[in-house]
């Protein structure tokens, strides 16, 4: 019954997102998308174009967990070393693959194919090519990390290509409580009670702010539909006895 | 001449980032903030909320940057462990802070005081408070850790608390040259041999897509104006000698 949980790591590359200049989509994409297909999600981070920054993070990540997805840095700019970081890495030697100068060349006057374009073709040996429908150029996957594009549109491509080469686990249920009219002071207690009784359960408690004041809402997690549903029905009498108190008082 | 650079880190911390519930905003406007007063972001991690796994982030973060900011879990609700992962990671007891209590009977009745809002006035012993106009309950700072709510308006306001008090070094100058019309693939040699001609500025090349085609940003940036400039200087020259060309071909 109990299937083997598949998790995951995201390592965003790029100065653009460290000084703010750009705002990054992907890792919210990402998140979404993994959470949904059955992989879990447990850590991101964000490194800028700096060669010993990107292996350290991709050694202490890719050996953690099922799968290191990276996103950025492989254009042909100089600034562009996602491939090279991969190949230190993993101690795997990059090739130029003539496939994906052929693809290439397709968008591209043979003429017009050059040095830095033909940087994009390198990748390591004995990866997979990862597809895009955008600009036709291919992230790659080496072991169990997939190289991704920066671009939003590209990377969302990318992920279409590689999520059904990828491995899953059971999906997470997810019950949200939306606005439960309650201060988290009032139900934290009882709430804590609740997540210790189901330990199997992720219980979170979630407050945003606008309009001059709190709304709170709460999550319940699990793979186990039934742990789940006991878990909610438990919140559930749970905030009901509090609104009744709180009537009261 | 030469001033100090200052380094900062964000660890972001959170389940509800992980599973895509909740799509992060705080990365961005702190890497704006920090750029705008000085303090290099260099790093960003998302880990959930496990005690060890904030913690190991923590401890390598704090070691390596001159600042840490932490965003999320620092309610009252048992997700919350946020403090404790700050005192484990720097060996400081947590103590109930009876100004922190105070602040919060500004606006409960003193009967509402339980426990768990209790847990939100455990700050490290030697702790000063980091102050927000929202909801005031503060977050903290002790040694190099910066802590703060996860929740946007309460984040941004104790950034503007905690931003007089730190460090900075020289500002970043950022130049941009917006859609510069012309593809990464062409310009992509000779930028290499601009960004290796200036070694003390970055230049970046950064590929957006939309309305079916690209369009590349260059971005130089460093802290020497006169570098910065010449340097922008070069990527003109070499843009318009590569606009020339390929209107003649």
């Amino acid at each position: 019954m109990t299937q083997k949980t598949i998790t995951a790591a995201v390592l965003v590359i790029g100065d653009e997102i460290l000084s703010g200049r750009t705002k990054d989509k992907n890792i919210g994409f990402i998140a979404d998308y993994l959470t949904e297909i059955g992989i879990d999600l447990r850590e991101v981070r964000v490194v800028p174009d700096e060669m010993d920054d990107i292996v350290d993070a991709l050694n202490a990540l890719r050996k953690r967990y099922t799968y290191v997805f990276t996103t950025g840095g492989i254009g042909p700019t100089h600034d562009d070393i996602t491939a090279d970081a991969v190949s230190q890495a993993l101690g795997i030697p990059l090739y130029e693959d003539q496939r994906i100068i052929d693809l290439m060349l397709q968008r591209l006057k043979p003429e017009d194919m050059n040095e830095a374009r033909r940087r994009m073709a390198r990748i390591p040996v004995g990866a997979e090519h990862v597809e895009n429908k955008i600009s036709r150029v291919p992230g790659f996957m080496i072991e169990n990390v997939i190289v991704m594009a920066g671009v939003p549109s590209i990377m969302q491509s990318m992920m279409d290509a590689v999520a059904p080469r990828l491995q899953t686990g059971a999906r997470m249920i997810i019950e949200t409580l939306e606005s439960v009219g309650l201060p988290e002071g009032i139900y934290a207690k009882g709430l804590g009670e609740v997540a210790a009784e189901f330990p199997g359960v992720s219980i979170g408690s979630y407050p945003s702010f606008g309009e001059g004041r709190f709304k709170n809402s709460i999550v319940v997690r699990g793979k186990d539909a039934t742990q789940v549903n006991a878990a909610v029905a438990a919140v559930n009498a749970l905030l009901e006895r509090l609104r009744a108190e709180t009537a009261q008082a």
